[in-house]
Parts: C-alpha cells; structure tokens; sequence
C-alpha cells in the first residue's frame, strides 16, 4: 500500500519538527510537505534537515495551496487565523486535516464547521491517545460509580511548571464532575491543607506534585469502603502529541468529512 | 422508604456472617432472614450475634420457602446444588437472588435459566464492584488501542497464596484478549525469566509478587511508545465481596425477571 | 524457650485490646497481665475474652505492683500522669517498658529518665516499624542528595480524616528537613494551588489525598533530572502500633536500663 | 572558583557523546578534553558539535598523556585495557578518574589497584547516583527487617530488553541478600508461575514487566504483617548514567588519592 502522504504546518517551530520526526518514525506513513509563513528563514531548507533526521527532500515552502493538493493529511498546530485558512485549503483539496491549534473564538468555529463539510477534521486540545483515554475512563467510572467512591486527582510535573493544577488534571477533573452529572466548581476541593474537617461526600479533590524533569503523570483515584480504582497516564517524553496527530491522520484515511475528536480516533466515541 | 429485606443462606458460615455484616452496614437495608441447611448446629441462633454485630431479633432457620417468601433479595454464596434451590424459591417468590456460588454444571446452568424468568437473578464469581468495573475497563481499552500499546497484568497477594497468577489476574488477561478479539492461551506470557528475546508484540504479560498480608492489587498496564495507562484495583479487606452482594440486591429492586450480572449493577452493560 | 511474659495497661480499651491481641498472635510471647485503673468496670474479666481472642486466664486488675513484679514487659499507651508511675514500677522490676504514650512534659520527662537507669525504656510517638523505618531512611537520602533533588511527601488517608497533612507527612518532612540540615518551616511548600511559579529549589512540597477507607499511606519522593528515588510505606491496618510495640518488648530482653527508640529496635540508632 | 576542566575518552561513541552533554549541562564544570583513539576518523573534530551541543572549541585527539595533564578529571566508559592505561596516566597526573567501565580481569584490577595510589578513582558498574542509593537503602534495609518482611524486586524496562530480571534487579537482590547475610541463589525466587505453593519464608522473589519504552524502573518490596516498605528508583533517561559520572569528577576533587565508588559520593560508605 502506498504511504499517506503527510503535511505539517508550523514546520520550523518546535513543534513542527516534532510532527515531522513523529511522521517519519510511524511506519505506513511519509513526509511529504512542509509549511512556513512568507518569510520565514527556513524556506528552502530541507525539512528533515531541521528536523534533524536527515535530508528527506522536502524543502519548506509557503505555498500552502500547492502543499495541500499534493498530500493526505496536514499536521497543524499553529494559530487559529492560520488554522481556519488551512481549514478551507483542506476542505477543497478534501483531505485530513488534524487541528491541535487550540483558543478559537466563535467566528473561528463557524469556519471550521463549514470547513468540515468537506474535510476531515480531527481537533483535540491534547493530542496524546493515553491522556485522552484516560479522560474517558474517568468520566464513565465517575457515571458508573455513586459517592460512595471519593475521587482524588493527583498529577506530577517538573519544577518548572508555574500552575497547579496541571491543565490535565482540571480536564480529568471536568470529565469526572460530567460523569456524575455535576459541576466541577462546586465540588472541587483545591490545595488542601490545615484543619479541613472531614471529607465532603461528592467533593472531587486535587494534589500537584513538582519536582525533577517529571513530563506529566496523572492519577484519577476512586476510594470507597474497603477499594479503589486508581486510573493512571504517564508521559514520558512530550514526542506522545506529536505521535497523537500522526494517528489521527492514518484513522481519518477514508472517514469522509466532519468533525472528529480523539475519542473518535480511539473508537470510544460512545463514551 | 421502607429498608430492603434481606435474607442470607448459608447464614453461620465465613461468608454468611461478612453478608450479614455488610446488610447491617448499608443504609435502606435490614436482615430480615437467614437460612442454613436442615440439623445446622446454629438454628435457631441469633443471626446478629452469630455475625457479632449485636443481637438482630433473626433467628437462624432452615425454613427457605418461609425465608423467601418474607423479604425483598436473598444473598447466596453456597453451593450449586443449594443454588438451583433457591433460585426456584426466588422464581416462586419474584424476588431478587445474588448468587455468589461458582462451579455450576449444565443441568444447574438450564435451572437458574429457567428461574430468571421470574426471578431477578444477579451472578459474578467476583462481587466486588471494583474488580469487576477493572476487568469490563480492560476490555475495553484493550479494544481501543492497537499492538503498538503492549500489555502487562501484575498482581500481588499475600504469602499464604498458592498459585499464581491469581484468578483475577488470569480474568483481566482474558478480558484484554477478549478486547483484542484473541485468545488468551495464544498470547499468554508467564513466568518470565532468563534469555527471554525481545517482548512480542500482542503478547500479554503475567507478573505475579507474593508478600505480607497484602489481601489482594492488580493492574492492567498499557505501554507504548512515550506514555503508559495503568489501571489498578486495590482491594483493602475482604469484605467488598459482600459489600457488593447487597449492592446488587439493592439495585434488582424492581428491575424485573432476569439474569444480570455485576457490569448491569455498575451501568455498563454495553462494555 | 520460656515465652517472655508481657503485660499491657489500659487492658480494657481500644489499645489495650489491640495490644493484648497483638501479644497472642506473636510467637515467644505471652499475656501475663493486664491492668485498668482503680473502679474500672471490668476489672475482675478475663483479658482475653475482652480482646475477643478467647479466654486467657488473666484477669483484668488494678495491681500494678504485683503486674509489673511477675512480666518481664509491660506495653503502656496511657497518659503522661500514669506512665510515668508506671515507669518507676519498671524501675523497681528492672523490666522493659515499652511507652506509646504520648504529650509529656518536662517534669515528666526527668521522671521517665530517671527511670531509665534502671528500667529499659522503649518510646516512640508511632510505633510502627515501617513509619520509623521510612523516616529513618528519609532523613538519609536528604542528607545524601544536595537539593538538585527536589522532595515531595505525599500521603493517603481515608475520608473521615480531618486534618492535613498528616502527623506522619510533617514527621517525614522534619526528617527530611533535618537530614538537609534546614528547619521545615523554612522550606515547607503546603497546599500549592494556582498560580505558583516554579518550585522553589530546597522546598520540601507536601500534598495529602483522602478518600475512603485507607489507612495511611506515605511517600518521600526525590525528584532530580531525569530520575526518582521513592520511598512508601503502606499501613493496612492499625494493628502494626501494637504489633511494634510487641517487637519493642522483645527486643528489650537483656538490654539493660536505657532510653530507647523504635530505630534502636530496628538497628539504625546510627542514621 | 574555576571551573572544573573534564575530559572525556572514547569521546566520539554514543556514551561519549552523553557525557560531554552531562558536562556541559551541569554547573561548575567545563569540557576540557575529548579523547579518541588513534586513527578514529572523528579526531580533529569539535567536540560539542559531535555531541550537538554546539561547537565547544574543544578537538577530538588521541593525545591521552597531553589530555590527562591538563584536566582535573576525566570520564571513562571504554574497555578495561584502555582503562588501566588511562588509570596510570591519572596515577601520574594525580587527578580524579572516574571509571564506568566493567568487565576487569584480575590483571586489571591489579593495575588498578596501583594507579589508586596516586590517582582518585571512582568506579561504578552502574553510575546512576539513583540505582546506587536504591541498592545501599536495600541493603540496609534488610539487614534491619527480619524475615517476617517478605522481600521482593519487580522491574518494568521496554519491550526490547532480552533478558529478564534486569541486572539492576539482580544487584537489589544481591544487596538484599547480603543483608539478611544469605546467598541470593539459596533464596531466589524468579519466573513465579502455576501452582507454587506459599511463599517459603526468606525467599527473595523477582517479578519483570516489559512493556513500551519504559527506560527502567525498579522496586524493592518490603512486605509484613498489615504494613509494607516500597524503595523505588524511576529512571526518565538514560543520561542519568553520564550525570552521576560527573557528580563522581566533582566530588572527587580534593579526595587524595584512593579507590572509591557511588556511595563514597552519596556519603554512604558506611552503609
């Protein structure tokens, strides 16, 4: 069979190479397009040059409706005004087009919805198959489970990171509070510490843990008498997003237009 | 609301005693029967004391059309023989029997079938909610992700165990190879040790740890490239075993005539 | 062998039972009595029989002397008040007496060490060997690895729990704290949430989950680039305070008089 | 305070490579030296720019005796008889050589022995300053527990690894064992699998998961009664190997001559 023919965007930038590294390492899959803003200092360079995978013939260039005719699939993770116009180009050359661009305002949205009557866009926030599975997981054990089970998020990041909780662990915390059918806010119990009394019944709790070069590891633990269930992603390098968007071009291979999500990829659309 | 009756058979031994104790720790519920065979040394004994919970005003009877007859749900950790008994008993009284009891033959398979049309008839080898939702998530994420995410069962007991793998570790394997659409005995990997070569792909990993008074912990783990999902049931006491009969007692209430089992009670028949 | 004959105060209540239990489930060692203060309601029972570990033919009595001049161990986890009486009757006895009590001041403390020149005195805030083992092993590892290391400690408890973090979580952070040679008010990180900025370098970070049944568990994470020593202790039952203190007991036969800890009986007075 | 001067031998081969990145990554140090043996077709080379850190001004040459003279430290993970040349030329230097080198014969270690007169030797099987800490606390640990505490070592590495226990796993058992003050072969207790039968009492049991591209994690289980120690080392990357050979060059400035290892370093050599 013939290798689906890939495009990324944004191919200069970090991740870009990462994209153009994640396609060359998957098998049934080639490099076949690199894109980069007018101007950029790298057009005319050798994509896998700066990607540093060796020469692969391709040479970035800002020609995005020639790149978009020519492939299967185009990787794009740059800015939403970039994304809805690579949206249109994908809608009339009728291919994939794996979107992990995220902060789109509603006229963004339109776009991408008129786009997907044509192409096959598959969007998510985070790209990584195992954080979004997980996220699934920990919404249908909080619909399949009553309050009788605790739910504690727990997650571990470097110490550089600025934030706590991580952005992962608010979503895992969103998914659990959806399967139970509540809002996050009113029952996420945040920084615990001190005399806090004894532990409300439907409260979901979250701990962040920093420390050495640790890329992201998320726990969604259910307690109750006597059991838990402890639902765990580790990542072990930030290469699992790149890989992600290099899945969801295979998967959409065939799907026909609309708007797809991870879930869809995973075939867990039904959760 | 009026609390659930319950009745217990078997009602003197190991089991019959946790049942009772789980009935009487659960709210919306009370002991309302409990049975043992005919000559039993415990008849006419106080259920409550004999469980050492305090005395409950239940006398220990051998009268099982009497039992049936007076409450909502039985709970039923016996034998086949007994079983096929009570599950005619529960027929004749259309109420809800949680059958604990393994190792039915045929001829016993064709008498609880035929008792689900009027009875509400709940069966798991396992009762604990936990350990079934771990197995019917394994399932299932062994079905979403393809080979590239190799997969390992640990598990560990306490000393005193003398087989291994355990039961339940052998039951996630064939839950992830039932997700995969193999067959376990085709892709099992047990006991590894010395010049093993490299993992093969699709194999499915057993890993088995023995120590102290651990009562039972078992993961699923799912490794790919870059990022790993782990799904762990630790079990604290033995206790959830009856914790999740009366689970399912609770929840047959009014479900009708049928044959379920534990995945029905957690709300994912359709895993 | 003759069995060494150990006796327990406060024979009647919750750790009073415990103990008793403890000291029969322990091989070479036996109950050799059991005490209540003056008036207590049971006193003239059976020890055993209030243990729920069948009869023992040792009555509960108010007698101290007479105990403490027929055991050669006494477990004592009463109050300041009465400890320290008991340990001049260790005294007198030349016996061990192994002290869980806790809250002493310092005019108890000149009276426990006077005791202790002729009696053998074991005392320890938490007398579980594995929590003095991990607090042992945490302050060695902090002085071990310079501050590239970053430290978390991280515990589970069950849901009725009312403070955070544990006594145990601060006890690792002290030993953490003093191995690095800082005082943990300095460095101390609690209930880190929202916009944190980086971790502080030095920083011993603490989070506490609580959900459930869990007993405790506890963990000292050393965080650098690029790898991680964790250390874990996982209590399943609180049964392992008297089952130290039984250990404690035995391991003061022939000691001689002395102030001892729980690392003493673990042979790692050096760390 | 200057800069540390290190050089590297076999600079120009993968581990090469790593340790002018370690050096280059941490504070306090400089690349100082980059050796290669005669006639490698890197000699000539920039150092840095082979490693991809940057061009360091730095050539590859196989001057050793010229290298040695003018560094404070050199790392070294070649092949005992290169070794033992480079360990005179340290001798005569009198500078820190630090030795990741393995597989010594008797002659070997004979030449070695003579240069630690004059030179600082550092030698490591395994230079992760994790790994070396999780054997010294196992060890010691052990000897502190007796055998009621049931010992087992469980190890996730990729799917590419081919032999199983790890030999990292192999060394915690064998610092277990010397602990106990046992043979770990009369204890050993690998590829648990079937109908094994209760665990015997001293047994130092192995369990090995493979799976992704796990770069290694071990454990070294301490299981009792109702409680258990868990000591784990988590490696995210294989330069944790090159950063402990630097740690070594830095701390072994100012030691005199002498033939030391990983826990000198760690300041365990009393362990």
């Amino acid at each position: 069979m013939a290798p689906i023919r890939i495009a990324v965007t944004g191919a200069a930038g970090r991740m870009g190479r990462a994209l153009l590294t994640a396609i060359h390492e998957t098998d049934g899959c080639t490099i076949a397009g690199a894109l980069e803003r007018d101007g950029h200092g790298d057009i005319g360079a050798d994509a896998g040059t700066l990607a540093g995978i060796g020469e692969m013939g391709v040479p970035v260039t800002s020609d995005a409706l020639e790149v978009f005719a020519a492939v299967d699939a185009v990787l794009d993770f740059t800015a939403p005004d970039a994304t809805v116009e690579f949206a249109d180009l994908a809608a009339q050359a009728r291919i994939v087009h794996v979107i992990g661009t995220t902060g789109f305002a509603p006229e963004h949205e339109t776009r991408l919805e008129a786009a997907s009557r044509h192409a096959t866009l598959v969007r998510a926030g985070n790209m990584s198959l195992g954080v979004n599975l997980l996220t699934a997981l920990t919404k249908r054990v909080a619909q399949a489970l009553d309050t009788d089970w605790d739910i504690e998020i727990v997650e571990m990041h470097h110490r550089h990171k600025v934030d706590a909780p991580s952005g992962t662990a608010l979503m895992l915390g969103e998914a659990a509070a959806a399967g139970r059918g509540v809002t996050l806010d009113d029952v996420s119990d945040r920084g615990r510490d001190g005399q806090t009394g004894a532990r409300k019944t439907g409260d979901i709790g979250f701990a962040a843990l920093r420390g050495g070069s640790v890329v992201g590891e998320h726990s969604a633990i259910f307690a109750a008498e006597k059991e838990r269930i402890v639902l765990t992603h580790i990542a072990e390098d930030r290469s699992i997003f790149a890989r992600g968007a290099v899945k969801a071009a295979l998967w959409g291979q065939g799907k026909g237009p609309g708007n797809f999500d991870m879930l869809d990829v995973l075939g867990l659309s039904d959760f």
